[in-house]
């Protein structure tokens, strides 16, 4: 599927709700260049310090957490509905187990501007460099996410990432709807 | 002008592209229950913690921060095009020396959820309530960006900030275009 370049605040209402329902595709490459995806439902997007950003939580027991720390770089990948089970599959498997892209036969092509691959499957693309990370903190979070989310601590490194390339399907508008 | 309840995901490029155009206006109250305005070019919106959020950062020299460290509410309104001169003001003046509200004429409608108004003549109104905050960690930034926004130290408090409603005018879709 040929891509073209988009304003990458083009589609957010639809990816967020993507992200929110099926959920979005983070590829990051580990120190042995194999790329991994990971599965997200969490993440916010818009403009931090005069750049385009993505803003995404990642535990450090996950394996993408020891790419992105390795690398500095992942991209942000929105599934057509034709491939939901691959997204739960990747949501549910670690790459320490698995090789999520030839088990779900997914096409890793290289980014343009970071070291992590974009999925060619995948309806819209962003390639992200962090810029900043920081962490969440259990001293300065309501009590009702700490018992959702935190039984286990494992508390998430937030990372900002700085969007340097954004790209999409021709046919983007019609498979988000 | 009657506002409807609407989806939080909806105007998001729109809303984005104000941010980062003219800028939104960021409302709070102070310990004397006075509202506040200051305009943010800087956010991002989506989910986190399966719930809808705006991530905002506010420097601690600023009036706002004083409020949202006492309320732990703010409201986040999205101008017209005819607003633009009062967004300059709220920009560039402080709460400190200025009733922003009475002298930019902009009417403080109670906030339905939080502790704090939005602004009646605003096309897109999103109230919040602080559910987890960290900071810019200044060992954890790019050089580029230290030296473009941080020469005099002031590190950004980062407010993760829990969209409890979000409604708009009955022609916002016309007046955002």
């Amino acid at each position: 599927m040929a891509k073209r370049d988009i304003p990458y605040t083009d589609y957010f209402t639809e990816v967020v709700k993507t992200m929110t329902g099926t959920g979005l595709l983070l590829v990051s490459k580990d120190g042995n260049d194999r790329p991994n995806a990971m599965t997200i439902g969490w993440g916010t997007i818009g403009a931090i310090w005069g750049k385009p950003m993505w803003v995404i939580l990642v535990r450090p027991s996950r394996y993408t957490y020891q790419c992105i720390e390795k690398t500095g770089d992942f991209t942000i990948n929105v599934p057509p509905p034709g491939l939901k089970e691959a997204v739960t599959f990747c949501g549910t498997k670690s790459g320490r187990d698995y090789d999520k892209f030839s088990t779900c036969k997914l096409t890793a092509v290289p980014g343009r501007a970071v070291n992590a691959p974009i999925i060619g499957e995948c309806v819209v693309n962003y390639e992200c460099r962090v810029v900043h990370h920081n962490d969440v903190l259990p001293s300065e979070l309501v009590g009702a996410i700490q018992n959702s989310a935190y039984k286990d601590g494992d508390y998430h490194r937030v990372y900002f990432g700085e969007i340097l390339e954004a790209y999409a399907d021709e046919d983007a508008g019609r498979k988000l709807k």
